[in-house]
């Protein structure tokens, strides 16, 4: 019912601990590089949606954080809303910048995601994060999400479908990729023997499992498909832009997961499966969590996530590569600009831009992006679908 | 370009001070209300936008609030958003339900406005208020939003085209029309005597004629003019929904205010002007402000908002009556739930179902929200015009 959107432009300030470096200055750097990739002038863009999670916590600003980041793209004037969805907050600008263009409302729309999470206190920080979950419910047993992602992954060590190997190997994978991304936090292969020989997080869980906090920024510019002729660089098509929310019970027995009811949406919505997919951006907040994305999108049967990642079917150069970034774990995850950072990812890929990370041949792209926890699942999911 | 997008059912919480009632409760009853007033069940909405500006400063929770609070309605899975935009949070909701439906996306959504402003230490709440401004600009010099408001209003009395009456009486009209909401946070009239006679809060403004802490909520459900047949209620139609955000400088000369490009934007969307419209909600945080929108939103030429209060014109049994609910000024104004409580109000003036403060004959209404604070005027606008 849309019209057909494209993405002109991505762009990125890259992930990791930029201590000089505040909020709008990040997401400034982001912006302009989207608009310049794009080959647009800020007074083209005709509405704006801004994702941050972390910044009224953690610096004071709450409420109108977008009006004042985007004043460093010179963008101002135009509607502007500033969105939240906990991790999920970057797709959801994204996904409201879509509606926007799609709906013939406006034309060319900006949407930025960007997040300072380094601010001198550490224990601050994982507070912050802690009010992306139920506070009323949670606060006083200090749930934390890498503990939600233990136990999740203890179920299949003790059903035998995964080993601690499996673990190591794909946050192994990830490190991999993340050393060819240019813009990851974390540049530097590991082995499985130091995987699993770093600090306990939360078993089986160990540090290098998992993503780290960090600061940074990505951007993109939605436009329609009409106003896009004469675009400097190749157009990516929006093939489907879903979003849902957890704490759902159909009450038909066995539930979906939130990512897996998202995902399922945007191949529906596209009419495309995880057969015509040539690479996946997934929300592994911890390394071992791609696994189960393995088999909550389709892209193996239950219980085969393992095999799948021995066979390297999901390395690059391997059938379906998940997060060639390096993903959440190795690119880093500054909550805010995560969702986008996947997005732009994807655009480089389907461009061939993607330099010695290229998934070669790349014509349909998955993005998966979770925020947030309700009732024992993710509660936002966004998933997307591109194709050059 | 958007489709015909209705209005099938509003619903309040009553502002005041509510200790023992939390900020899900609060959305809850104005959620439900909405929904019951629409003739749509919890399942039937396929979207949802939720507007908050403090819970994350006064309660810790941040990111999730809609899916938290949503749960109290009964409606989870769906896409939910959480938008901030300052004061003007809850008509930027409104504003997003309307393009998901105008867009075909969906065909019913909902929109939720609530704020928790009692937590037992008033210092707290105006100090998470100052959030909503540029804070790294702001925070050391104490900007307070009153001053700003009042500053605005002593060039007014120095010029002489207003009074200190002026800004009694209009806060008396507030007062009196408050009296005849209830749902409005004070019912008690005042003399224009008691006006003058209160606190100084900043010269010329004093207490009575401020906007009040407050908790509350309010909810709309809006619905395709197709999808709305059979609907319970008369319809009321959205004919402009606009959204624009401040720090914009055309380059040409004298600027419009943030408010006014807004509304006149809305004027041009739907083809209506002043003279067409029946009666007015206006974001008066201040009741004085409302003087300033009586030009600004084009009811009267600069320097004759004395006279139209003068005549009467803005009070219910005039021309075009102003805040017949009382306004922010009488009915309180709980930050991210009163773009939605004006929205409500329009909505029950056009069925004519206002009791005791109905306009009479009313067929067209405006509802302008305004909030934040950037480079010396509103972060963000936003404007609706309704008619049956």
């Amino acid at each position: 019912m849309l019209r057909e959107v494209v993405v002109l432009g991505v762009g990125m300030h890259r992930f990791g601990k930029f201590p000089e470096t505040s909020l709008r200055e990040l997401a400034g750097e982001a912006g302009r590089r989207a608009l310049k990739d794009a080959g647009v002038l800020p007074r083209q863009i005709q509405a704006a949606y801004f994702a941050n999670a972390l910044a009224g916590l953690l610096t004071g600003q709450e409420s109108i954080r977008g009006q004042v980041a985007l004043r460093e793209v010179g963008v101002a004037g135009v509607p502007i809303v500033n969105v939240e969805n906990a991790c999920a907050g970057g797709a959801t600008a994204f996904h409201q910048a879509v509606l926007a263009v799609g709906s013939g409302s406006c034309d060319v729309a900006l949407a930025v995601g960007a997040e300072k999470m380094f601010v001198g206190d550490t224990g601050r920080t994982i507070q912050a994060l802690a009010a992306s979950a139920d506070v009323e419910l949670t606060h006083d047993m200090g749930l934390q999400f890498t503990a939600i992602y233990a136990m999740r992954i203890q179920k299949r060590l003790a059903s035998g479908a995964l080993t601690l190997r499996h673990l190591a190997e794909v946050t192994v994978k990830s490190h991999r990729h993340g050393c060819l991304n240019p813009y990851a936090q974390h540049q530097k292969e590991v082995t499985a023997e130091e995987v699993l020989a770093s600090r306990p997080i939360a078993g089986p869980i160990t540090l290098l499992m998992c993503s780290s906090v960090s600061d940074g920024a990505a951007a993109a510019v939605v436009c329609s498909a009409e106003a896009a002729r004469g675009a400097p660089q190749p157009l990516v098509r929006v093939l489907a832009s879903e979003l849902r929310s957890g704490a759902f019970r159909s009450g038909a027995g066995e539930e979906l997961s939130t990512a897996a009811r998202t995902v399922r949406a945007a191949y529906e919505q596209a009419g495309v499966g995880p057969e015509e997919i040539d690479l996946v951006e997934c929300h592994d907040a911890t390394a071992p969590g791609e696994l189960l994305y393995y088999e909550d999108l389709g892209f193996c049967k239950p219980g085969e996530a393992g095999r799948l990642l021995d066979e390297g079917a999901t390395t690059i150069g391997g059938r379906i590569p998940f997060n060639p970034s390096g993903g959440l774990t190795s690119r880093g995850h500054p909550v805010g600009a995560t969702g986008l950072a996947q997005i732009a990812e994807a655009v480089w890929q389907l461009r061939g831009q993607a330099g010695p990370r290229q998934v070669q041949g790349a014509r349909v792209a998955l993005t998966q992006n979770s925020g947030g926890w309700l009732e024992g699942d993710s509660a936002a999911g966004a998933a997307h679908l591109f194709a050059v």
